[in-house]
């Protein structure tokens, strides 16, 4: 039974399905000159209730660093949270598509980077000083690499201040879907109104086999994003097997309800655990994930009953992510927590844990 | 129906099998920490006979390039022909994935570039030269872009000739399992035993969804291959979905199987075109792909019924290409050259036609 | 005695008195900001007969592909002759400075990438085919490196077609001032009045210790020079060393008198072998360039005497590159003459001798 | 009269003079076949006591990225301080060199880089995790951007550790001949010996008109130097000019006494200072550079008087850097001095004032 990570998980059975009936049509015309991929515009423009540019790309790294190229010279920084996906996670993906481009790392605040800290870091960039990159873009995660999720306040507030500064907003939805079902608002409320310019729009992490959407919200900004995704070698020769994804997903609200039932589960998780005075959560997770610090006993008993998830520690207390997806057993949940409620001492620990750095 | 291409088709009934049931795992680990991916080395070995290390890609373009990015400094050159994939098909990625290495075109003989022709290159390439780029690597396609197969002795003095001026031997083999079906050879034949050092094992064309590995024969030099991979955005979360498409493509010879059905649709095909007078096949073809010169006419009568394929030209010839795949049918191919027939004048033309490069 | 290259010559008396002045300024505000740099701008504004950007760059490789860098994406394309400088001699430069464009080598007529030559190259660049490098510039150098100088017509028509595609026309004018002494036009004429964006103005060949100039004739297109250059390692602290060279070099005439006389010497040189039967001139020069076939004897007797210069060849004939200089000796170039004269058969060889390609 | 930069100063004598020789030299081979630049590596053999490869390159970022080059892959990452050169004053030149290599900011203590702040980093980075950059080396300089000076126990200690992780390690040298001359040990001491791999040997911040060295102490790791530079346009077709500048650079200890100079400049200017209560150093330099706090009023009774200097700060307070060098008057000297004590207020601030970062 597996909490380490949603991308654990394979694909719901409507996108199955869905792949399967593609593969019916026995020839179609190659790199996204097919039907399937040719509806993708207009079924996203809908979505988005704004016409936007859309390319398929199969992994969440590509997705992320194709965008960001498009506004992001080689001699350019682009602010991120230092624990975020694209400088902590992509072994320097960011560089290789800028062409040398740097993530420039800042502390967040709640696990979000908000207005102020960006504030602060532009700062010290003064424009037109050669010697320093030059601020392009400021990416945040939607829900964040700790599980936090930005309110459209807070994404307006961070947009408009970078827009003053010249920057182009980039926002890693690889968990996007988990946002939109926990904030009940519409896709759009979160992205362009609030001032998003690309945006990763994650299938692979919620019920795809594969699949993530580049979304460009002024589709004159996305001319070169073709050239750039062929010399990378993410155009597919059959690529409407990625297209009939991502049609299946956001088709009849499907990816919100696979979202819905993941942040459910989440939410489970964390009221079994909060309860346990020797846990303590980093927050209480509205979306599928919650780093929490638990005594390295409770580790163990979990790890013996079965449980899998990322932890590290030392010989008292362990840091861990739990995640919960599309396809997560209600059951499996309720066994974790009895898990460890077991195998907990019942006692608050007399200082305060601090949650260690993931190696 | 459809000659265009074989990445025009859908995947072999095995392979989408293969997905399903890999899909039927509940949990698999991330990023080939699972049991599908793990036994591919075991099992790619043994049809290689050597241990191999192998690195499953979901794209042509991006298997050859980071196959090529492993031997290739920045300086480097990479010679290849004029009319191949990496230099005129893939929009600068092998600049992009050797951080600017740069290829050379040469000229072929017969759609293939041989050891004279090397030679004569290599003689321009003084080692030590600081003003040009270093020769690094020689790539070349099996089958051609032109449909033409190396045979094993052709590429055993190409590499011998390469490795006595340091060069890396790469194999473009987005065709491979063609070449290896119409020489009834072994796979070890035409590869490492003579002096192929890098493989793109081409899955995408012949049968899978989208899938290739890339075959490093000596292990040690793949030591960077998980970094660059990474970085490129083309380690997949799930990738045991594109591992059990491999998988299975191997298994029981079926890749074989599927490349040798191409084939013999192929060699159908051009049997019966090559009895016009107003037809000239560029080479009689012993893999799946043949380009050929025809009248303008015969180009529009095909097109009426229903034939879709590439082709270029002006008012009265135009030139063709023309490909099967493991999914050709049979009537298909007579209903081909039935209606050539019957737009045929039945009559030389009196110049020989040229072969117009493809625009 | 040195026929090599004009870059093995030192500095002309004025520059090196213009250096030394600007030494005897104790503190000067670094990285171009400084008096000496800043009133380059006006000076080569008034040159070129409008307002240009203008950038001193110590070499011209780095002044070449920094120019390029400007506008060519890195999905693009460069279109220039297979023997120019950026081609052959720079070693990838062009590759590193646009994170990864390709020099697309085209065949030249008489040393000259002219206008249907491009035409034909431009045919097989479909615009919006994301399989190829997209057009993005052509490349000629002024004077050529096998001697002969473009006519502001030649620019013209060249550039007009460059411009119908979207193309951006940059010149390596290393040896610039020869052209304008040799062609008596403006400097204006053979440059943006032609249709020319970005220049390479040399100074390093024609009597500076190391100094271009990368002029920009639109000033909007240089937005990005300063943070390019920067980050290639090419702005100098002590810049005012560089702009007191480029200072001199274009004050009243300087560096088209220098180049006066070299072209001059080359004619004197030119003239006299010209006379000798066993000796073929690859044109007749009109700047300070010329290749020649010659026999491998006159070659031998020629370094016997103490003359320096490069050849390739067999046991019978040699091709070799002469090149003269802002300070060649008469008097050596009529003992260069004479030692030819002496050890010439003075006779007609049977067959034509082939142009060797440099090894 | 000008504290702002040791790069705002002009050529020394015995600099000026060798140039000038070097040009009396009518001609010489390009491109570093000259004689001045192949004695370089005996003379820089014997400095260092041992055999090295050295390179003369034209400016400090170009020779520190090269340097790097070397040993650092695209997927690497580089320890630094986020105070260093190459992280805050390069505009991403590392990235670009490097191939998009990440430069790794470190907070340091008392502005340098030591053996512990490396040992807590590297224990985020775990071997073979293919999602982080692999930390590839590590950056010091030497002396420090904040004017600090690394002891030969601190570098060896910092190297010892860097070695055991696989790390190269490298040295910023700018001013490497002020660190030589204040610690008053052998070059080797703090370089080789130490650990060092790569160091840049600063010049340009010392009397010369502008070249560094890249010395590599291990000769088999400089192989592809030569190409590196050419492609980055730093290889310079009259090189002598740069290799006269560094021959007569270390020719009987010029290098040491013009540093020397330097730092007993510094030494007069802080202590002069020091003795003032509403000035605060940020430590009491041995080199040639100082930080310091100072009151608003003061900053501009010094602007008045005619002395420049970088500084930044609010109405109250300002954060100063000064910097002496080898041309530095005492006189100038003792004048700063006089005119910050006539502005002193005599009085110690009540709170301790924060060094405020540089914008």
């Amino acid at each position: 039974v597996n909490f380490a990570s949603d991308n654990t998980t394979g694909a719901a059975p409507e996108i199955a399905a869905a792949l399967a009936r593609a593969n019916q049509d026995a020839h179609a015309m190659p790199y996204g000159n097919d039907p399937l991929t040719k509806r993708l515009t207009a079924k996203f423009s809908r979505l988005f209730e704004r016409e936007v540019a859309v390319f398929p790309i199969a992994t969440g790294t590509a997705a992320n660093v194709l965008g960001l190229s498009l506004s992001v010279p080689p001699y350019g920084g682009i602010f991120c949270l230092e624990s975020s996906h694209i400088y902590e996670d992509e072994c320097g993906a960011a560089e290789m598509y800028t062409g040398g481009a740097r993530p420039l790392p800042l502390p967040g605040r709640d696990g979000k980077l908000l207005a102020p800290e960006l504030a602060k870091a532009l700062s010290l960039y003064k424009p037109g000083n050669v010697h320093r990159v030059q601020p392009a873009a400021v990416s945040i995660t939607q829900i964040g690499e700790l599980g936090h999720i930005y309110s459209p306040g807070e994404i307006a507030r961070l947009a408009k201040l970078a827009k003053r500064h010249g920057l182009v907003v980039h926002m890693d939805g690889a968990r996007f879907a988990n946002a939109v079902a926990a904030l009940g608002c519409r896709p759009a409320d979160i992205t362009w109104r609030a001032g998003v310019d690309i945006l990763t729009f994650g299938g692979t992490k919620n019920g795809c086999f594969g699949t993530e959407a580049v979304i460009v919200f002024d589709k004159a900004k996305a001319a070169s994003f073709a050239y750039r995704r062929k010399r990378a070698g993410h155009l597919f020769s059959k690529m409407r097997f990625l297209s009939a994804q991502l049609d299946a997903y956001i088709d009849k609200g499907l990816w919100l309800a696979l979202a819905g039932h993941a942040n459910a589960m989440m939410r489970r998780l964390a009221n079994g655990l909060a309860r346990l005075p020797d846990v303590e959560l980093n927050h209480m997770p509205r979306g599928n994930l919650v780093f929490l610090n638990m005594p390295a006993a409770m580790v163990r008993a979990l790890e013996k009953a079965g449980y899998a998830f990322y932890h590290w520690g030392n010989a008292r207390w362990h840091t861990a992510r739990l995640v919960t997806a599309f396809s997560t057993d209600p059951g499996h949940v309720d066994g974790f927590v009895a898990t460890a409620r077991a195998a907990s001492s019942g006692r608050k620990p007399k200082q305060p844990m601090a949650f260690l750095p993931r190696p």
